[in-house]
């Protein structure tokens, strides 16, 4: 999983050293992508390939794709107008290094690019280009991400039912996430039965993924989490703990993970990373 | 001419119609989509397509997505942190009827659904979609419009020469219009040699559109434009008049029209429509 990482981490740098580009949107479009994630996304979409047994070099630029749409979302969303953060993965945010009107060109350019790396992979069908880009845009868009981001917003402040908060994870981080294992099952020419488990498995692990967000909220440790701790409750948003207490959450936290894990046997594929991947995401302190 | 117009607007509210997303982005979305541009990039398409004598409603998806393309850019480029304009074609900008966060949140929805739009269209076949994506991610990303929109920013006090002011606006501006036409002649199956003609009529139309912008900021009419004038000057930035004279900007107007014009009638095609809109960029009062 670590060569993964490093594997994405060059192929980034690479993408951004190649654009022809004004060197200061270059930089920051690097700073934020280059920032340390956990990488969980593209390495979700190699690990799904793995499972199939399928050259991971193949999902390599769709991987890149799905990290810088991460990377831009983070970057807006940090904005002052939005979450106002100073401080992502430990280091200062995007507006704080290059101000705001660079952080907003850098977000654009990466979500821009990201269709771009798809659409000129050489190792991709088209027929598969045009599906992921197809599935990428959905997921990214008003019908997804965006929307998500909107529906959180308009929840601040707001008790909102288990089912709302719901809406708004699925939206705001489960389907990038639900289209990382997609695309893998895709590129690696998954059978239709395989589509149908891992699009089971992902939202199980959006999910989780949500949920020990939350719990980090509460328990985490600052200086390892890399942002403010106690955010939502000083922004009066609803989470897991709040709905269901700190206890309830770590028990939902905990029924997704072993439902998840249990769809991954059901595969009978090769899913040791996805299943390390899984437990990660439960146990992850950042 | 007009017919597209009416097209155009009917199919662009028709897409925000349909979007699965929280009302209030879709209200932000379709606001500034309806603000009433004059359409000119999504004209030249079709006008391209009516040149090759081919059916205009194969481009209605890709003349919507470049529409939503040069909307959001319009949305980003307003905000506080950017130019920090309140008026638009004569009516408050995005931010200041939705907020900040709806603002950047409605240019990047409108972004991604470009893609989604081209990805999902039943008319074109999948190798145009794909060349299609690849040439618009090009011409709005860091390579063309975000870049552009960059070295704008960075030119700011700053006195200019003529080969960096056209470096500006070959990619704030001209990209995104040579894309219009070139998608237009692709989607229209023109040959090789009329690609190449296309592709030189849109260099001299995309400069002679922004040293008519740059006109306009000194001569035009504030209630007809839409938007402040004078802004140029006020923001101590390079224009063609500022380098060339007034004079002098508009003889080179002049040219780049007359060149324009002198290549659509060497392609020995039905260009009415191109004809007409050259002069309308020469002439425009907003």
């Amino acid at each position: 999983m670590k060569q993964y990482i490093v594997q994405i981490e060059k192929e980034l740098s690479k993408y951004i050293a190649v654009l022809n580009a004004p060197s200061i949107i270059k930089e920051a479009m690097d700073y934020s992508l280059q920032a340390g994630g956990k990488r969980i996304r593209p390495i979700l979409l190699l690990s799904t390939l793995h499972a199939l047994k399928q050259d991971i070099n193949k999902g390599l630029a769709c991987a890149c794709a799905v990290e810088m749409i991460h990377t831009y979302s983070l970057i807006h969303d940090d904005l002052p107008a939005m979450d106002n953060d100073d401080l992502r993965r430990g280091k200062p945010t995007n507006h704080k290094v290059y101000g705001e009107a660079i952080a907003i060109l850098a977000g654009d350019g990466l979500l821009t690019y990201s269709f771009q790396l798809i659409a000129e992979d050489q190792q991709l069908t088209p027929t598969a280009k045009l599906e992921l880009m197809k599935l990428l845009s959905i997921a990214a868009g008003a019908e997804g991400m965006v929307g998500g981001q909107v529906a959180d917003m308009q929840g601040e402040n707001t008790t909102l039912s288990i089912d709302q908060l719901e809406y708004i994870h699925a939206n705001k981080t489960g389907k990038l996430i639900s289209f990382s294992v997609m695309a893998g099952a895709l590129i690696g020419g998954a059978t239709q039965k395989q589509q149908e488990l891992f699009e089971k498995y992902a939202n199980h692990i959006g999910i989780a993924f949500q949920i020990r967000d939350d719990v980090l909220d509460i328990e985490g440790n600052q200086d390892v989490v890399g942002k403010t701790i106690g955010s939502d409750v000083t922004n009066h948003k609803s989470t897991y703990p709040s709905l269901l207490s700190l206890e309830g959450a770590k028990e939902r936290l905990q029924y997704h993970i072993e439902q998840a894990k249990g769809i991954l046997r059901q595969t009978g594929l090769q899913t040791d990373l996805l299943s390390q991947m899984t437990d990660l995401i439960a146990v992850r302190d950042h």
